[in-house]
């Protein structure tokens, strides 16, 4: 919170003092207290580490709305609430129907909660303080995307740690790739930090089609490509184990989908645009954002044909890589549900043949083909239950279903009053709570706030 | 096709002769030329059993659509195929926008197709035929509904005779209770037959609520309700086995859905209808309507409140019984998937503790939750790629989504354009196809005609 602070400073608006001042005493205040009471027991296993992190964040995401409600940027606690989590779980939904009007601090401090969620809030602290190396496993399994999260090197600690310099590397290379195409500093940060974590928010209205810049665009939308991609394959191109990346399955499946939709989309849209070029422009820009479940955008998706739109909308669902800040079911578990669903065709007709399910020309184990299935079941019934609950406010049941959709997959947009220009003001503050829910629980991948459920029954 | 033939005399439909008379003959030179090529090999495995089940109905759909063309009651093509489709697979979803203007003996083609597909084409053939028993077993596993098909007696063909027996009787015993509540003996019969098949098919265009009697809306939920109950249950009951129904769980919870989904809706809609009880009438009809996806209407459900259409379209998608004649995913394989989740949710937290899958008391083997998993992956594959296909047509995502899921689950009326007046006559011929596929694949349950196209390509 010290930096929007300095954002604050610089552009001489008074209220950050308070507006971060108090929030910051409050974590203090709890950090100390919870300091007096040692536990009798240090050890953290798989449930210490999905319950720690599913209090972190929520806790987090408690105070981390405060300053708008300070501020007066939104004075409604749910809204600023709703706007926070969205920001920490890289949504970019929001509830803001004029994002202009906001104080300078307080957009850089909700694009900057896209920041620290893109990675990961404990993975940061984990990679600050030198800890106890199990029981940073457990909470980097808790916090990180995908089906199963694999150690870079031996200490967890250290595998925190590259990671996060990797990611501020290529956020610091955004902002500079930008400032050369004319864009000022302030934006640059934060639609940098707001790429980083693939998030969404933007500090104007028309999001990046604000600038009109074909070279600003252009950055934005390889870099959000680039932030969808496991950074396992990052540390792997620098400690030059090429092969490693070239037989990932789902880096190629990424690419090929993102290459894909977007010359069918571009055909699809050549009409509405005179031109193959520039229809590819926007055809490419809203792919990647949509993929990667940004929620930035250059052109009214509303307007193109239902086909395109259906298009970005299964792109929504299939997600980028594990491992990433993007959002999604992640195409890793597509792979390996598509790939077990194949398996059972064969094994009907032939029930004495043994096939196994491979990724990357190695056999996936069992218990996480199983894993995978259940996460899928889960996500699905939490999204039915969640439809209904929202179905409550009247909206179409369209609309209810896009606002749950953009959610949980930490999109950020909707369709119709849930375009990018944020309808979700309009829900009474249950639906905001049960979004808010459903976006940690995507973002977290279910379990954490399950295991944190159960054990309040207890 | 006599039965049609009988029912077009006795109205003095004089052209039924040629509709039904060039069927009849193709039909038979078929069969006669079939017999003609003796198989080399006779043993039917698992996947003959499929690809025979599927060619059977693909078969049987392009020459049971001839009548209608031939009599002009349906005089393009493509249309009575879709409908044709639609009947054999009790979807009910109708291109016919007033079907009040066909011919007596095409009503009767329509709604009998209902009846026939219910049960199963192939398994009434096998019940008529004495057949070879493992050829039995392998075309009523691949023509029944559920994730597994238990025998009801040691030989396959008793079984089928059972089935049949017992799907006999409810129809004729629905017939009698329609006609008590004075309705004719014509409308009986056609609304006993599409009830018996769960399919929906009705010769009014306000399909049920045409009689606005509470009588005979009471007679047809209930018995739609029957229909949509596993038949082994009604064969456990004459044989007197009471506590294998008693400790069906799928029965339970099917009760149990129908029961608090009508309580639900009846309050939600209660000052539409300006009173508890005629409330709880409209809601218990659509309510069994909709999870045995029937399709029949006695209410505007587009005129409900948003929360009830939302729980509506969910018990679409849970669908009814497995074995019995209703579509959907069938409960038997949701109880498989959130049992399997919630067993998983366990595992994470405490990798050691074994826990396994138990319905009925008995635990379910590791091949049958598989099955049902990718079962589920291969449904929403299938319903993905379909939704792109349609939305080429430029509808709406709301209106191509529900045209989709209406046919896979076979329920019969989706929303907006595809709402219970048959909007599906709008689509083109290419869609119309794509959505016959998806009833087929949706009513055969993905593996008969996977395995067909499968076979062509080898």
């Amino acid at each position: 919170m010290i930096l929007p602070v300095i954002v604050g400073l610089i552009y001489g608006e008074n209220q950050v003092y308070l507006a971060f001042g108090i929030p910051m005493a409050i974590l203090i205040a709890t950090g100390f207290a919870l300091t007096f009471r040692k536990p009798k027991n240090n050890s953290v296993f798989s449930l210490e580490g999905f319950v720690s992190v599913a209090a972190a964040w929520i806790l987090v995401s408690l105070i981390g709305a405060l300053p708008f409600v300070i501020s007066g940027d939104i004075p409604n606690y749910f809204n600023a609430l709703f706007e926070t989590v969205s920001g920490f779980t890289t949504t970019g939904a929001t509830i803001l129907s004029d994002v202009e009007s906001l104080s300078r601090s307080g957009l850089f401090w909700r694009a900057f909660t896209h920041w620290l969620g893109g990675m990961g809030i404990l993975v940061l602290v984990l990679a600050v303080m030198s800890s106890n190396d199990s029981r940073t496993m457990h909470m980097m399994r808790a916090e990180c995307a995908g089906p199963k999260v694999g150690r870079l090197v031996t200490k967890s600690s250290d595998s925190a740690r590259i990671l996060y310099c990797i990611y501020i590397s290529l956020t610091l290379l955004e902002i500079i790739m930008l400032l050369f195409g004319g864009m000022p500093l302030y934006d640059s940060i934060i639609h940098s930090c707001s790429s980083a974590g693939t998030g969404g928010f933007s500090i104007y209205s028309a999001s990046i089609g604000h600038y009109n810049s074909l070279y600003i665009e252009m950055v934005i939308a390889v870099f959000i490509i680039l932030f969808g991609v496991n950074f396992n394959m990052y540390y792997y191109l620098l400690i030059r184990k090429f092969s490693q990346v070239y037989k990932n399955e789902e880096l190629r499946v990424y690419f090929g989908l993102i290459i894909s939709a977007t010359i069918i989309i571009a055909i699809n849209i050549m009409k509405f645009y005179g031109g193959f070029g520039s229809a590819l422009r926007h055809s490419f820009f809203m792919v990647s954002s949509t993929i990667t479940s940004t929620g930035f955008a250059t052109a009214d998706i509303t307007q193109w044909p239902v086909f395109s739109q259906t298009l970005l909308v299964v792109l929504m669902f299939v997600g980028s890589c594990a491992g990433s800040t993007g959002g999604g079911m992640k195409i890793a578990r597509w792979l390996i549900l598509v790939k077990s669903a194949m398996k059972e065709l064969k094994y009907v007709v032939n029930p004495r043949a043994v096939v196994s399910v491979k990724v990357d020309g190695k056999p996936v184990e069992q218990d996480i083909v199983r894993g995978v299935s259940s996460y899928a079941i889960l996500f699905v019934c939490i999204m039915i239950t969640s439809l209904l609950l929202i179905s409550l406010n009247g909206y179409s049941i369209e609309e209810s279903a896009s606002g749950v959709i953009t959610c949980m997959n930490n999109i950020g947009f909707g369709v119709g009053r849930f375009g990018p220009n944020g309808g979700f003001g309009g829900l009474n503050s249950f639906s905001k709570v049960v979004l808010s829910l459903d976006m940690l629980i995507g973002r977290l991948e279910i379990y954490p706030i399950f295991m944190m459920l159960a054990i309040r029954k207890k």
